[in-house]
């Protein structure tokens, strides 16, 4: 798909139709962004549309922080609705609820931002830059919050653009473009790759795959990939995973297991469109195909937030901790002592499953957001690993766990449905076993306080 | 982009899910379209939506003439904002018009329809089938006229869908699959293509050239293509042009002219979403960037209504045509005896250049279809053809005449310009100078008329 | 692999360096073919050779019959080593036969005519011309038989660049393009393919494929192709296969037998260099990986000299047809009238299992090509079809017989060996019986006459 | 161009070959190497000659140097003519000189040694194999010259096999893929790149281009690249090349000069089959097409035995320096003193043109290879650069000098015949005025006395 060629193409086109501006409007050299951005929704011919969106995104590039902000205070309270005919509309259709009431009502109130960033989008590579610009956007919503409306009109049109029926599925390895190789790299959110030759190891060996969701207008980055590998059990330590040495030929051939170990988003200005439970379904079902010994399906994820959970259960309920353990683990250097191993394992692994099992968030759900991800794709809390991640963040985060979801491509759907309607935590025997008798009991109160909640809010470890 | 791997894959989970939805809903297998549609809106998963969204586009193909209308009935009355809320929010605004209220109403109003083709869109293929389902619901709007609401959101989302920033050019040549060369066999509109022989005397020749935009969910065929001569003159006549031997080897490396002469839109579902300008524009920078001889880019049009309104003027106004030219016009056989041509000749171009500069319709464009379309594109009028095209079609149509449309790339914003905002029409000297006097005062008349008009109603002939 | 790219800036080279030749040498413009060709292998420079092939490629594609000729000619007897030096070397070996003097004899007596036309492949789209070429030469011999030993050069030479190792399978089908698809249209050799429906008919059905060997100098056609059915069991007619409706669905999608029922090779400049061999084992590699459900890899194939033999035996040793049945054979009607086939089929049946496993022609083969070509492979002789063509060819080159060639995968290797070593003929056992005890006779007394002969000329029925 | 998918089948059928080959003969798995090469020049099937060919490529990469050398001394005796049959031959060719006993004779010689490595061919990957063999034998060649003639054999085939037309011309760019981009860092010969941040450097920024020749089946690596600068003018200095930023916009849109830099063989195994001249005419015309802007091509080259011929000459008619300079070069630390740069510059610029326009190797070339390599292509000495290498090798090897070759398209040709014809050194004006009227003496002495020698060794300024 020669995107490159199309682009180019339009870069002509856009350049002339700016010379035309530039001559019938002697102001538009110093146009500000907020007077192009106007022309563009009022600017009646398509030319002289590409051309402007064109100014604009060129615009848009140049402008420093204030100028971006005022462009978009501009699109908030500029670009919005006639205030007349929303009011006309709407109490025409009070008096007379018809559909044709309902229309044009519908007519008046939508956003004029979701027609100016269509507009937009006629420029060459615009798409790219609309992705950018909201990442800018997002960024700024903690100072401007007003921005949100902003934000809700862009989220809805990039949702509707980057609907899952228009990415496509490629692998990438070694022989992938360094362009795009570079992205991997630099996008690579969980477990950071330490430059070339620690990306070949994750992508070139014989039990490694990579995959990611490609859009055809962002052609030389994923919107999200996955890293793979293909092993003969189940792993318990993420440094074990990436130290192997390459599985012996016999072995590589036919792996029984593909462990998902890192999903990354690659766009800050896509977030809230979600792709990762696709994109691992997707390749499940892909490795299922290529490689019919795989049987199994799992991850090797993290528990970010049970350390913070520990410390703040313990200010809230008093701690489950003695002292003497909670000094041990006020720093990671534990970790180096195998001496203490075993007994802060046998301490720390009910709080791991009570952490997973048991603890809700406000409105009902885990506490663990990779849990909230993997349990709302369907898949099933198989198997807690003591000392999975030996690494700084691990220890700190989360004592060092770390957690296998397995994804049975049959209980799927249950689970999922399960999950979604009656909030139950599909979780393997060994790790419902780990939670204690008195978790069980605050539990079985929350069930009791639930009873008259809505169903989505429930939560119940299934025995 | 390996699209059908793509879908390849979201077939299987699809599978998996309906095997799922048989077991969990006994109705299932037995669901109506309309029921599994409210399923897709409700249901909460992903997966489900994947699953659902091909079952209601499997039975949607099986539905017969009536199911169809019952869907379509169903979009229209139940998948309608609920009215209380609309109600509600509506009130709310109307008392304080806050960004905050108006988001709310917004919301509201917003037609589930929308949400309901967006998940449709994560079925495998699913972007084709709702092309094609929107060519269906065209063809009933003249039988059910209130399906136009229906219409207006399927319209709406696909223009975001297909937003020029999402087509790719690409050539259309003799090395192009079969699977695509079938598809401009059969979409050819303008001037039909007799089998696989003719259709290569139009794409195989080294002065002839084919284009089409093509969009990534569409892989096999294009929504619109362009048939283009490269010669050495303006041409005035179809049937010459489409006889012609291939040029002499010299002047093909050297053409000065580029002659569009047939543009077909592919995609009924796609009715109202235009590509044709850009299209053009495009296709010449291209090949002015290939062949730097080429100097002059024209079309060789028809002109659809002149027949039809040269009956309805002589109608309305009395004819402007003596009887035995009326009696002669009757049928066409009087192209087939030159004696005729030079008194036909004299008195039928005059009245041509009427109906393209002066005559109007009701809301003051011109009566031509077609020359809206390429003076909307900022095209001249460049010359009238008599005899120029002898086909059956173009003698009852147009009794022969046709027309060329010049790009001048300098102008072409100008034009258009003018052409939207004044209603100015772009013509050669040539043609101006065919307007007799008597049809000059007609148009003055218009212009006095029209001067408390607003713009874009205006009509001139710029002298 | 963007070879036209390539050769397009070869040309440019080319051009100029035929500047530079037309100005240094006031005779270039009126070289004759042979004086060019002398040229390219005096001339020391590299660039000078790329413009030399050019101009001979050009000169030689301009020349006439009588022009080729003399070029063929030339190259006979121009192109030849120097006597003086192959006396030399050849007495310096006879004296001592080192490889030192055998080296240098060796250089003395490679005929330059392969440097020569190493040279010529310089040119852009060189190697095309050189297989045309050597059509055209191929096209002399008979007339010109001195020519074999510029024939043997240029195909020792083909050979080595048409080597398996640099060819590529790939599908065939309706996504391919038209300038491919013409070709397969006019190569193939077996079933006339007529025109593009019926081209279609053959590629596009799910259940027919359509493969082809390609070399990367040869981009846009096939050096050689295979036509498949899959179908549920072995066909015995090729008229009922042909007009097969596509299978059911079900049907289609695990088939358990590929029917190689055509092969084409499409290169006569490559005449005597086989692949048809390596293509349908490929093939038949493929499809089993693509279905498992596939089984059974068999062909549908002609006897195209059992009719001939027929005829010559009863010459020879007198009919073994009675006198009313060499009468009904003499013309073709038989096969339009039900009555006679039961007689003819008992009595011609044993005919053709004589015909196959008996009759050997003077150096011991089969007397079938066919059955040559496909046991040479290692197949297996499996199914006598009476009436499997009833199309006026069949009926008049085997009387309407057809045979099935089973390739067996875990045979293929056992049966060539034996095929080839021994001259054993592996035939299924229903084929075997077919042989009468007269027959068997035959076969033994040339056993017993060939027991002194060499292994390669023995002939055996394996029973 | 899918070659991986089509070695993967003749993987398939190489293995059950092997599988066969097991089963029929024992001691196949115990086979040596040369028992593996003899069979398949006396096997007689294809099938088995796949299989073979693969175990001997295996057996072959499992080899220690012993059974390497081992094997290609059966090579070099084993594989050789029958010595009867040649006598008989050759005998027949001295009595009797005709095309009938010459092509005998021919067949008699031919060494079987070609064949074999045409069957080797058939194996999967097998020419990568084949090439990479070459680089052994080429490796032991000091120590065992005898093995010259299996290396002439080799190296005839591969140039058969790599002729110039099946190369392919391909941009080497940042979209390149991984395992392309890690070999031009592996191979890049002249200026090393220090990983992936420098290869990018010289790849990715506007003003950068790499272009390499590929072979069909060395897919994912180049046979041969050139690194390209674009620049305002001819630039006297490799680092301050390297080290430039990237030019302006404007600067980057239209340079006026191409600089090929580097150029670096990649395969060791094609020693003596020369790409480099054929490359440079190919990128240059491609670069003048795409930015006609471009109109001086021309290198920056090292003289890689300047010092050491200053040393030879010293020693040989008593050196041109006095002592103090002598010591000062003694190391490279005057670079870094300014200082000593201009006398330094003035003694040495008219031996570095003695160097280029006088000095001769014994059979009358110039001394310097690159200046051979470059003026052999028809290029002209342009420029001699002081101090432009200031690299510790750039020192050692030229005492910092560089110089510039101009590829001047319209005397290419002209400059190459001359060259080759009559040994006659194109070079600048200001070049030749650098050569002193000794060195010029000396030049003269040494024309009279090839007065009378072969064309080729003579040498000559061109004033």
């Amino acid at each position: 798909m020669n995107v490159s060629f199309f682009q180019e193409l339009l870069n002509s086109i856009a350049e002339r139709g700016r010379a035309l501006l530039d001559g019938s409007s002697a102001a538009a050299s110093g146009s500000t962004l907020t007077e192009l951005a106007r022309s563009l929704l009022s600017g009646r011919g398509e030319a002289s549309g590409v051309a402007l969106a064109g100014e604009i995104l060129s615009a848009y590039s140049r402008a420093d922080e204030a100028g971006k902000l005022e462009f978009f205070r501009f699109l908030l309270n500029q670009l919005t609705p006639d205030q007349e005919e929303v009011f006309t509309a709407a109490r025409a259709y009070l008096e007379d609820a018809s559909q044709k009431t309902l229309s044009e009502l519908e007519m008046a109130v939508e956003s004029p931002r979701q027609e100016f960033f269509r507009r937009l989008n006629l420029a060459p590579g615009a798409t790219r830059c609309i992705v950018a610009m909201r990442a800018d956007l997002i960024a700024m919503l903690p100072q401007v919050p007003e921005l949100r409306l902003v934000d809700a009109d862009l989220m809805h049109l990039l949702g509707s653009w980057f609907n899952r029926g228009f990415l496509v599925l490629r692998r990438i390895d070694w022989s992938t473009s360094a362009s795009i190789l570079e992205k991997i790299i630099e996008y690579e959110a969980v477990h950071e790759i330490r430059g070339w030759e620690d990306l070949r190891r994750r992508l070139d060996p014989a039990d490694r795959r990579c995959f990611g969701f490609f859009h055809p207008s962002l052609v030389d980055e994923p919107v999200i990939f996955v890293e793979v590998a293909l092993t003969a059990e189940i792993p318990a330590s993420i440094q074990d995973l990436l130290a192997a040495q390459v599985a012996q030929d016999s072995e590589a051939k036919s792996p029984t297991t593909a462990v998902f170990y890192s999903i990354s988003n690659c766009q800050v200005g896509l977030r809230g469109i979600s792709f990762g439970n696709f994109l691992i379904k997707q390749v499940a079902e892909d490795l299922a195909k290529e490689m019919p010994s795989l049987k199994t399906f799992v991850t090797l994820s993290p528990a970010p937030r049970f350390a913070a959970w520990l410390v703040r259960t313990a200010n809230e309920d008093g701690s489950q901790l003695d002292a003497e353990t909670v000094t041990l683990l006020e720093d990671s250097s534990w970790a180096a002592h195998a001496e203490y191993h075993e007994r802060l394992k046998s301490v720390l692994m009910p709080l791991v499953a009570e952490y997973f099992m048991v603890a809700r968030t406000g409105n009902g759900s885990p506490v663990d957001p990779v849990a909230r991800f993997h349990l709302g794709n369907g898949a099933r809390l198989e198997r807690v690993n003591w000392l999975g991640d030996k690494s700084a963040r691990g220890l700190r985060q989360s004592h060092g766990v770390m957690v296998n979801y397995l994804y049975d491509l049959d209980d799927i759907e249950k689970n999922h449905e399960a999950y979604v309607n009656k909030g139950k935590i599909a979780a393997s025997k060994a790790v419902r076993s780990l939670v204690t008798s008195s978790a069980r009991t605050k539990l079985d109160n929350k069930k009791r306080k639930e009873a008259d909640m809505p169903a989505n809010a429930t939560a119940a470890v299934d025995e």
